[in-house]
């Protein structure tokens, strides 16, 4: 029998929500059946989290490194040697390093082929940074550690819709300059490649918003739509690339329109992530596209402002760690079909004849 | 008996949806009970798409000025000489011309005080432009024909929200030099104003959002909260305005933060448009606010990919027209309960005494 997927899952900061989400997910007994999952955090900080919560029992099965996992159990790596102080909806600086260390376990565990995935719990931004962690999120750190040079894309999504970004996190007003046609074919390439490979969509459709309000009016309202993002879209059509636009984006949600497209590229942060979220508001999963290994999150954040009361939805959660198995799924399935392609047939047309040639070597594409 | 409010439509682009959404609901027989309405059109072109689209007979009370308007039944004003050329979808400069000599003979009425307010069904934003109008759209049209040197505000409603901004259509690079103090504290005043006034809601919160993504991230991302949003609410805190915030768009409206506010204020077009428009994708009603007349329209356009089809949903059009009513029914109460005040009591407190002084003559406040 084939051995199931085996996904790491990173505690994040134990002040947020992050071990109520995966406590709760975790305690469906489904999940074990579709993976294994292997939490990287700390078996006393869950149960401080299930006690202040005052959720059901639970049985972790306690393991010193994910080769030893058990099959249809929920089994856990203590990362850690001194007690862990969890603070309620506090940014300390020991919840940042707990965060790290369990991020670098895990990963380490992916790197030695112990692990097909990761699903990444939410972090503090700020106190997870030291001068081992440097970097705005999961998302540059996975790309340093484990992208072997590949550039990587944040695309969010639930059941509606998969939203990617040209720009990510930096100033509005800097935003206009790095709108360039080489940013757009960039982010179009690996966004067409994920929607391929990762999602099994054999021929994906993206939808390109403006940048400018009424996608810049005809050039009242700006001109990169004319000198940028249209010949940027010309050129990813020649490569072979289903894209359209450039859309105005609050007519683009408004319409519904966005149900048409496989994936939408958006210039900026707000444009993309603000539609976004209202669309998803409980389910959506970031997934980092392009690299080789697998990593997923659930969209939201740490939300102090929700933390040990109870109330916070697990959906995201749970979809990000189905995502992440749906990925390594698809990804297999590529690599079988793509290992024994049928033979290219080669005709013998010469002489008034047309008939199979089965001496014509194969060629490579 | 009171008359009942008197309500001007103007038919806007006679080749998009602006018929049928009118004629949808007119049809209803409950709108001549909430006020007179008052088209101000042309019955061969609301015939012409009442055929078109297959709708059910309906007859229009021809009238030639809104001073012989009846109640109890839907009026029509015939705007033109000649006969008009519906061409469904299409851009013509007829229609252009159509849309604003209705619009100029519903403002007129207006000034002459034949009218009540004035709902304006969508218009061509292109073909309407001409020397006698060169807006960009009615919002300022409105602004400067029957403004009083007022300025205006934009706000965009439904059930769950309204939204108005800082920056409309201006391109993206130019915003941040637009948001100002001076700029923030004057939108929010206009709209502190029209939610007490207009709305009567007593205390109004409004929700201000950031320029940049994560509120800037303490400065990390962009230093515009530090140094211009955040003073501006402390000063409009100063001056009595309930306002909050800045608030990261994406989590804002992700989630549902907006609920516990009356409105908000958002930096641009996109970032307060895109999200308003996902949520009000059907029943988003415009409001110009900060003038002495009472304007609506619904928030979507010419919609010329479905004109003629018999989809378009009459809902915003509707909700229109019952803001305005609302609007006017609002701004009479207040204008009367204002009349009226109670005197303000002044007590003689000289000589050990407390008692309640009629002589004092009341002040102006």
């Amino acid at each position: 029998m084939e051995r199931k997927l085996r996904i790491g899952i990173t505690h994040g900061d134990i002040n947020g929500v992050s071990y109520e989400v995966i406590l709760k997910t975790l305690a469906d007994p489904h999940i074990v059946e579709v993976c294994t999952p292997i939490v990287y955090g700390a078996s006393k900080v869950a149960a401080y989290h299930r006690k202040a919560l005052d959720l059901p029992p639970f049985n972790f099965n306690m393991i010193t490194s994910a080769e030893y996992c058990a099959e249809g159990k929920v089994n856990m790596i203590n990362c850690f040697e001194e007690e862990l102080k969890v603070e309620l909806a506090k940014a300390t600086p020991q919840a940042g390093e707990a965060a790290f260390l369990a991020l670098e376990a895990a990963t380490a565990d992916l790197q030695a082929g112990f692990l097909d995935a990761i699903v990444t719990a939410p972090i503090n931004k700020h106190t997870i940074q030291s001068d081992r962690f440097d970097f705005p999120g999961h998302t540059e750190y996975f790309e340093n550690r484990v992208g072997q040079g590949k550039k990587s894309l944040m695309i969010l999504l639930n059941e509606r819709i998969r939203v990617a970004l040209v720009t990510t996190h930096v100033p509005l007003a800097k935003v206009p300059s790095l709108i360039t046609k080489d940013a757009i074919l960039e982010k179009l390439a690996i966004f067409n490649s994920s929607l391929r490979d990762d999602f099994r969509i054999e021929k994906p459709r993206i939808a390109v918003l403006s940048l400018n309000p009424h996608a810049g009016e005809s050039g009242l309202l700006g001109d990169e739509e004319q000198n940028v993002i249209v010949p940027a879209l010309e050129e990813a059509g020649r490569q072979g690339i289903l894209c359209f636009g450039p859309y105005a984006a609050d007519g683009f949600f408004g319409s519904g329109h966005f149900a048409q497209f496989d994936g939408v590229l958006a210039m900026y942060h707000d444009q993309g992530l603000a539609p976004f979220k209202t669309l998803a508001m409980d389910d959506g999963v970031n997934f980092t596209a392009g690299l080789p290994i697998v990593r997923t999150s659930p969209a939201h954040g740490t939300a102090y402002d929700i933390t040990g009361k109870n109330v916070a939805s697990e959906l995201s959660f749970r979809n990000a760690l189905y995502l992440a198995a749906d990925v390594c799924v698809n990804r297999a399935r590529n690599k079988e079909e793509r290992a024994n392609p049928l033979r290219k047939q080669y005709f013998d047309k010469s002489g008034d004849k047309e008939v199979l040639d089965l001496n014509t070597p194969e060629k490579e594409d």
